[in-house]
């Protein structure tokens, strides 16, 4: 890749044949260098079972390729056509209700149908046959946004399917029983010809039956992407890819990322949420991460407004820009839309297009414009492309302990992702720059490792933290942490299991402060649970959690403040071998959160970007890159010179949106 | 008819024959003139399929007629009996989820059943033969409240019923797939046979698809309608009607009223809602439009408190006079009611009767005579009973675009009807009265036409409305409209489509601002997008909706103020031909509302009532009618008689609830 | 029983067997003498279809036995093993809605399925064979939780079962159409064939089929507890109990209580709800009321959070304590948990144990130790175990007027619960201690009897209610009182049936408030009814209820304030043969219900309790027991000597949570 990326979806097939020249002619005025064709084009190339048409798409494809626009080309298997639901309703998905799920939008299909994987498979030789060869052939694409709208099929196949998976998984109906726990409530099963997926019930389903179901639903998925990848790699050289959408619970990105040649990411963050920027650079830490710090591609974002919320705000004016900047200073090497031109019809009609209904007269295509120059001379400059973003802190992320601990039964209704946006955003405040890991990744590699809610651990993932903190790491571990083992049983003898060496303590008993409405009802005590410490400083408020903390050989940083825990330990920090363990009994406030971490970075010797408020900062490659996330105007001092103005970076003004890049002087 | 028609509906079967002796003679002595029967007595006509006793309904009907009591006589075919869903579970209706919904309520019949509509047909011949002659008879009361409950019905009957009218509509399977715009998301259809109702599906729907279903509905229900009354013609000259809901979405009553005789109206607004009398004075407003401005029957209202709402307030006292005068002065000529007898058993004991639980002894009763005997007197008065209501503005009401707007994957979530109740309450109170149109019906009547977010429209609704704007007309065009045509493709080339020469301008792109729990979040700026401009007054709040208007050739009235469109174009003015016509880029508050009001019609020159708060002004025939719907007494100061009270309407004190009827001087 | 029980649900099934020794061992430290064994063993002991295994069993009781912990033996029925549902698919329940619920959580099975019963017998009858003479046996625990999850089936079993039900009601099809009033909406039916349950219909199901097959539901699990029983009893002289859970609302305990041996109790308060203390207070007075006045057990609680609540507050230290002693001050004579050994596994592993995960130095095990070591010495105190306690005021309680109250289509949305709870709350907090009785039940020993919203009342409860005024008691009566007949019928003439006489008035119109929104829009007058009166005292806010009552021949002791009730009669007290009859109409809020309730019960010459504020104190037996719920220490000032710690009650200071047994001095 010689440039940057740019470009977007492009769906000819809503388009007459005119329209298409016209786009071409578009897309070189706007810079577009890469587009992501055939998405949704199975009923447009297969119309009726096993008659195929590629006419269209080879003229589309050289009409691009004469235009010097590259090919992003799908499997077009993301949207079976109405005929083969007609022909085969059993590869229709069922829900959790037993409501089968009917054609007329997308993504109708079980994963785990025989059916469409036939007939999948079948699309996609047929595809590759064509086109491997074709010169604008840049990327393969597969599929489309997996998982999406159905991520969990509870039909007859797919309750076949999650058998042959436990019986692959366990061997022994008993080894099974034993996982799942099944003495309780006389769930044994004699067989595994007696398991169903974990269809509605009276009550609280078995965790491990749940949990093992969310597994298989992501493994099948990714057995659907790896039988496209198999063909495709049969006949071709061209990387592939399939399109992530950042922290989408149903699917462990850790497992897939393993498998395509680059990861790519859609990207939709509400413009009217004050938290969409930290949101946005939490997402694109996790692209960078899952790609082992290479370079990914942002394949989708919204040049405007989206079609799906309530209400779908327009982005600010030059807001688009800084946010595509957020991703090439986190790491992307393309920035990319849906989709290129706005449709007229369907349900995304009003979702934006880099060419809106309004045309190029328009403030939508002007930035489009704009950007796509910006990228296409940046590509030309030394230190930016294909750069690492270097990070001294990295936050364990891990979709079983967020599959678990979201399940019902648990001890408090937690949601994970709030929990680690608390972090990392704290972390990016704080002018720390943050890699995602596995508990059983490459620790060392940081100064400081930060664990939220590890509800769920192994063994190996419990010693490898220890590990890192005996070998001279920081180790920051939050509450609920270790309390299952993989099969959801309780790590029994005091939580923390195998972390009570680490942190020098453990938990005794979960003590979750009252709801709101209730702390209301009793008088305001607690309406929250508070925490004091000196170096936590003040009382600070942490509404979501409390437990009773058993302290051996940590020492108390803060305590509790008020109601039945007053004065029990709530920070805590351990020695442990040549590095030390901070435990954090409670989901504190941004405010106390961010004391919390001066302490712990300055202990962990963690080096710190500028911090100016409203601001984001990242280092990438040769550039500090700046963005004004704001709603005022700021005055940065930095040395250097910021090579989209030529300017100097010492006392440079950037306006709301604004974005500099800062060649270090 | 001779004088105001006053009664309710009586269902005698709920009785035994005792009591109908005494309901004629309590009829009497109340007033009744009119009494619905039948509505729901097939299971009582026919016990067995085929077995048929009329032998109590003659001699109900003969009592009446004894009494002087006419009858306005049900079809009975609104709720089929349990015994014909045991024999025909597929004629069941089914929920888009799956859900067959059983007998043991009321309605229980999918619409397009086959098996139901012969049945009902053999049930209407039965009674039209038998008392198509009879000397009670006044009018025919086809079905009850269609579509109430059971609206949508997505079984197989209706999958073949909807295919039908698909493949009539279309022609070809081509035709449907460009109107639907198929070759999105993969949807194309190869024949007609693929093609389902728009049941649960992974996620959004096929708009088209949908809207189509949407009329498709409607069109099932009037067929139904057209069955029941093609029979009755057939052998009875006596006019039909059957009961409409107001504003009742699934059902376009344009359609409906060319296919009555007289509209009848069901009306039930929550004493306990203070936007209630406003509400009331626009459903009226409808009845009287959708019948051409003919006199209407008030067929169902309640007495007192009714049944189904979570709390369900009594009728203050007076409260039941005074909001059947506001159907008189609106354009009625009868007044009844849900119902005579208050029922002692099902689920709708609760709901008030004329003659309560209670007996003669008691307010309800009392009430009910009183306005019993005023319609008697009011009968013989000139200028009141059959009198046109005069009206120099209307507002343009289009179920297409109500279906559509409240679609999902909408720009933003809208209410359209409380749009249009907005801009009906400020002009009510801006003592105006209002007609509804269609786009394309006789706008020159009027000195001027609202027309809020017209979202679909068709090449000739948009040309009806610049042709009554050159025409001389005051066009006052709210926010989404013109933005689709009849097939939900969007008019692209700036939003508006052929009004942007009407108006002036375009719109490029829409701006809704943050929802309020997001803009909360933002520090409160904009928490709202507010309005400013020299006619408009100060600063006013427009929570809802903003957007990017690019003006042309009109003249700016109000901006934007404040958030990212501070400045820009908010109410503007076009000179068009020998009119104008005004563009409203928001939803405004009330306040602001009535002052932009205030200047559309002083510009348009039309004529106002007299203004007090809480006192609602209309004009019917010779009289001005006043009522008091406020919490407080006024005096009013108007030349010429209350004929009510016989009095000087100068210095007249109005109480709560209070009604005058006015002859002028 | 020569003691007090104490002990809790055990499931060694969960266990390897070296776990079972330690379990026993640890008991005898707790001084856990009764162990709850088997309730999820059906898998276990039948792990394939006739094929049962007994031996892991007989070891447990054994071991039991040898270490002096008597045996609740399950009869296991309540969970089904998954090859049941496997090999008969039509014992599974079945939503309203037509949702088939599968195994995999518990309680999966209808309760009319044939195949359910035929196997739970089969269970059983081997369970008993084998048990009946087993010496740790000592007492039968019949299936679990009755109706907890699955109390309504609508399965067509189930449907079958229900028309057999009516038929054996009715008798004929004709006495069911005029009882359920099937006249309206055309619901008659011809024949028993025709009826299904109420599933679900388009819109308001006939009010008495759904108050039916509540009935029928409730005798449909009574009659899977009499099939079992009926076993029992055949071959053992132990007694029977099955556990109920408070006042839940699909089972009427009153006609379950006649088929136990002894009462028992599941009991949840949520430790975070400041109304939990009331609440356990009126659960605990029902238990020993189901009773005749007779001792009882409490089967469950928990030691400390449960795990099915969004947020699982831990008890404070000292409340299982506190909470114990409630429910032995108010009747019971054994205190039991779920569970003994807190689970790793399955739905439920985060509900506390006596013994925690954290194993025996914890707080929770200390304080089960406690209190077991407690109710040891308390054991041979002389005028507590088994001891009556004493009542002077009673409330009636009624599962029919439950039903159909909080059916939809009433007058307003009422909780009967929260009705009840207010009365129970405010008669506890006024120093007077409740039972609760049928309205014919013997109300003569009650010097007052309170009747909270006797919705349904046959007119033998009437006539007793009446009897029991003119007897010279003092008869209290709620709104909303007397409306109906066991069929749903109103009674008509003036609500309030034959209380008309009792009460001097009758009620013309209901009139509730407008709901808090609603009310707000209307600028605050009523945001709610007030009240006013001498007695009363001051101006008292009212929210639920007002109505129009037409006084006869009372005395008006209050009015409503404001609103269009202003002046009308609020409160009435009625002279009625020797005894009187108050009347009101509105729901009072907690402070102007106590004052009443002093007036009334200073009329009726009520003995009172101490009153302190957050203590609660109830008389059983020789002793006053005083309870501290609140959040400050009090200092009592008793006559006599408290026994748990052998020193005075004069000046006794009591903590938070803290308890004081006094004897008299």
């Amino acid at each position: 890749m010689s440039g940057f990326w740019y470009g977007g979806d492009y769906n000819p097939e809503q388009w007459p044949e005119e329209v298409w020249r016209e786009d071409v002619r578009l897309m070189n005025r706007a810079g577009v260098n890469l587009a992501s064709v055939g998405i949704f084009s199975w009923a447009r190339i297969e119309p009726r079972d096993g008659e195929f048409d590629f006419a269209w798409l080879d003229e589309v494809l050289d009409l691009l390729h004469a235009g010097g626009v590259r090919v992003d080309l799908a499997t077009a298997t993301a949207s079976p056509p109405p005929w083969l639901a007609l022909k085969h309703p059993e590869m229709l998905p069922v829900t959790v209700d037993g409501v089968t799920l009917s054609s007329g939008s997308r993504q109708a299909y079980c994963p785990s149908s025989p059916v469409y994987r036939r007939y999948a498979a079948r699309l996609v030789e047929r595809i590759v046959e064509r086109y491997a060869g074709h010169p604008a052939l840049a990327l393969w694409h597969v599929n489309n946004e997996y998982g999406c709208h159905v991520s969990h099929c509870y039909c007859d196949e797919s309750a076949a399917a999650f058998r042959a998976w436990l019986e692959a998984k366990y061997g022994t109906i008993e080894a099974l029983n034993d996982a799942w726990g099944t003495a309780f409530w006389s769930q044994h099963y004699a067989g595994f010809d007696e398991i169903l997926p974990p269809r509605a019930a009276p009550t609280f389903k078995n965790p491990t039956q749940v949990l093992d179901f969310d597994r298989f639903s992501s493994d099948e998925l990714l057995a659907c992407f790896q039988a496209e990848a198999a063909i495709i790699r049969a006949r071709s050289q061209v990387p592939i890819t399939t399109n992530f959408m950042g922290f989408f619970k149903p699917v462990d990105y850790w497992r897939w990322a393993q498998e395509v040649d680059i990861v790519s990411d859609d990207s939709y963050p509400d413009p009217a949420d004050p938290l969409a920027p930290a949101y946005g650079a939490m997402q694109r830490d996790l692209m960078r991460s899952l790609g082992g710090g290479a370079p990914w591609l942002l394949m989708e974002q919204s040049p405007g407004a989206v079609n799906w919320r309530e209400r779908n705000a327009a982005k600010l004016p030059g807001q688009m820009r800084a946010w595509s900047y957020q991703s090439v200073a986190r790491g992307a090497d393309g920035i990319l839309f849906f989709q290129w031109r706005q449709a007229v019809a369907g349900a995304e009609k009003f979702h934006a297009g880099m060419l809106p209904h309004g045309g190029t007269d328009t403030r939508v295509f002007r930035e489009a414009e704009q950007l796509g120059s910006e990228l296409a001379t940046l590509s030309s400059v030394d230190g930016l492309l294909g750069q690492p973003v270097p990070a001294e802190v990295a936050i364990v992320f891990d979709w079983d302990s967020w599959w678990a601990i979201e399940q019902k039964a648990s001890p408090t209704a937690v949601s994970y992702l709030a929990d680690v946006l608390g972090w990392h955003s704290a972390l990016t405040a704080a002018g720390v720059t943050v890699d995602f890991v596995q508990a059983t990744g490459e620790l060392s590699r940081y100064r400081a490792v930060v664990v939220p809610s590890l509800f769920v651990a192994s063994d190996a993932q419990l010693e490898a933290l220890d590990a890192y903190a005996a070998g001279g790491g920081s180790l920051v571990v939050g509450y609920l942490t270790g309390i299952l083992d993989p099969d959801l049983h309780v790590r029994t003898g005091g939580y923390l299991g195998a972390l009570r060496e680490t942190l020098g303590l453990w938990v005794e008993e979960f003590a979750p402060p009252a709801a709101p409405d209730l702390a209301a009802l009793g008088g305001g005590e607690p309406p929250a649970v508070g925490v004091r410490g000196e170096r936590i400083g003040g009382r600070a408020s942490a509404s979501l959690w409390s437990e009773y903390v058993r302290v051996e050989s940590a020492e108390v940083e803060a305590v509790f403040d008020g109601g039945a825990l007053d004065g029990h330990p709530a920070v805590t920090r351990h020695a442990r071998g040549s590095g030390r363990a901070w435990y954090v009994a409670t989901r504190l406030d941004p405010e106390p959160l961010g004391v919390m971490l001066d302490a712990i970075l300055a202990d962990a010797g963690v080096e710190r970007l500028p911090r100016v408020p409203g601001v984001e900062f990242v280092r990438r490659g040769a550039f500090l890159v700046a963005i004004n996330h704001g709603r005022e105007a700021v005055t940065l001092d930095l040395p250097g010179t910021d090579i989209l103005t030529g300017g100097s970076a010492a006392g440079l003004r950037l306006d709301p949106q604004g974005v500099a890049l800062v060649a270090d002087a």
